[in-house]
């Protein structure tokens, strides 16, 4: 059992059957007497990862055929780059919602290569930060593609829906919301996210990309940040994060054992909900500044009154084996990442705290 | 102690000391309750590390002060496109010296951003495959830097001297033979290498580059590329990756615990003229293509008389224990890749093999 509960908001929680099974074999995977680390990266052993992984992936998130898997090294940050080089091709233009600050991170980038409007932006004007409706957004018929960020990591909003581009492709940095329940992959032009939230370890990037999108990239793109030449190769191209790779498969094997995307997606809501409830519960000690339409499934921010009182929180927190829970420095407060490998106990634990810490103060 | 004995030329050996102290971390780093994985990069767990590794690196390698070490998430080839996006600047000129297939690649995406001459090729006239002394090199007092590849792990042709380019500053790919032993870092501009052969796990590259020349990169150069802001943010602009970066750490700390570059430079030289004697003194049975004042401490190609030959030597080898001696596909043949991390028994054991086979053969 854990000592601690981690409410990294990334590198965060990896699943103890995954640490387990990645120590177990260390030394030895399966017999080789070599670890999966050591192996050439075009040899029979990781062979068997990259096609298992990828078979388990694609049952997890019912992959349509004319969608590519691609495990790129980097983080999302890559992607904020790749999208526009390998997207805007000729139209030059590109719409993006901004529901915060990964959001506007990938709309910084994508303007030094197009014509880049924000279509939409979170409604910050009532008492609660809301998604604003797609009715209101205003997107352009002949943009490349729409980008948004279905769930932000610091402000704690995620989108319960998927918006309705038509034929312009939907682009998705699903870093932190990816696998915590089931979604139509077909509803999308691209899904892409960094591993650290809910797949595994930091430095590998999982792409799915629809075939008609993986397409000529704009002059200069350096070589890596072509999908194309990653598609062709399978992501192959140069030497790709193996063991990072590996520690994703292992983990897309334990979602399977746990019962898949819908299983995981009932725990996530009640995990999530348990900790709302505590916070909506507390007569005002703790707030959540956003619209119970779209709070965050994994990302839990709260304030307390006071800098002191948050301050003292976190420390006595850390010493209850409740670790990792100061809010981003951009927003302050605390904030509690719950992806899938949080088991709900940890949640159990945090809500049990949090009722006493503020019974006692 | 080990069961087999691998040769993989990369993703290679890690030294069994660095994966069993992995092992027994895996779950609990210092206790701490969590996996190195799980924390933080902007905690402060990760910042012991971080530091750390760094001092370690800069003690093995007298790195000097005006020269900044940053880890970069992906593999060597990321900087085939940064060097030249980063440093060619107005001037848009480079040279390259061409050595192999990796000197080739990194020059066929250097071309993509402006004037790359070869300056000098590897000398494939003679019986033996030679570097061309630096005498015959036509290199141009403009250029923006030269790049070369100190060690080519395919052909298994290695420099054994630094080349002296004035003024221009020198650009070396050292991935398969950083840290093999004691090189004078300030007679480089930037030294740059993927991790996966000395230093440990793919999907991170170590960048070692001189102050004056991290400066302003071509337009459209996406932002993870550019030096100027990795080096401002420490490597940290956007989650790097973090067990890979703990692994390295791990690697230069069991470095110094053996003794040092100078102790490994000697324990290298031995383990590669022990082998290169068992070819030499085979009668012929295995032949090497490289002229012995430029041949690899690290990877050791060597030919069987035929195919059918060398399959069976493969078999054999493996049957033994002595795993991916197979040599690249676009070389044939055998390769023994002897990094840092091949214990000098691995070594003896594979010469002792190689006897045996041409005995009875």
């Amino acid at each position: 059992m854990r000592k601690v509960y981690n409410f990294s908001a990334g590198p965060a929680m990896v699943a103890e059957e995954v640490l387990q099974q990645a120590q177990a074999e260390m030394l030895d995977w399966q017999g080789t007497g070599m670890s999966i680390m050591e192996v050439s990266h075009r040899g029979s052993e990781f062979k068997q990862i990259v096609e298992q992984t990828e078979a388990d992936l694609r049952e997890l998130m019912n992959i349509p055929n004319n969608y590519q898997v691609l495990f790129l090294a980097g983080g999302a940050t890559t992607q904020f780059a790749m999208v526009p080089l390998n997207l805007l091709g000729t139209q030059k233009k590109a719409d993006y919602i901004d529901t915060g600050i990964w959001s506007q991170k990938a709309i910084a980038e994508a303007k030094r290569y197009g014509d880049v409007r924000v279509a939409a932006q979170l409604d910050e004007s009532g008492k609660l930060l809301r998604i604003p409706s797609q009715s209101v957004w205003s997107l352009r018929d002949d943009a490349a593609y729409v980008h948004y960020t279905p769930n932000e990591t610091i402000g704690g909003v995620e989108f319960h829906w998927i918006p309705q581009t038509g034929h312009v492709p939907l682009v998705a940095d699903m870093s932190s919301t990816i696998l915590s329940r089931p979604i139509d992959v077909s509803a999308f032009g691209i899904i892409y996210a960094g591993a650290q939230k809910n797949i595994g370890q930091a430095g590998i990037t999982l792409v799915i990309i629809r075939d008609d999108l993986i397409q000529e990239s704009l002059p200069g793109t350096p070589t890596l940040y072509k999908y194309q030449v990653q598609a062709e190769n399978k992501s192959f191209y140069n030497t790709p994060p193996t063991y990072s790779w590996y520690i994703a498969g292992l983990t897309f094997a334990w979602i399977k054992r746990l019962g898949g995307l819908e299983a995981l997606s009932q725990r996530n809501q009640r995990k999530a909900q348990k900790l709302y409830d505590a916070i909506d519960n507390s007569d005002g000690f703790y707030t959540n500044p956003v619209d119970p339409e779209c709070r965050s499934w994994m990302n839990v921010p709260f304030n307390l009154k006071t800098d002191d009182l948050t301050a003292l929180f976190l420390e006595d927190a850390k010493k209850a084996g409740l670790t990792n829970l100061k809010g981003h420095k951009l927003a302050g407060g605390v904030r509690a990442s719950i992806y899938n490998a949080m088991p709900e106990e940890g949640v159990d634990a945090l809500v049990e705290f949090m009722r006493e810490f503020a019974r006692k103060s």
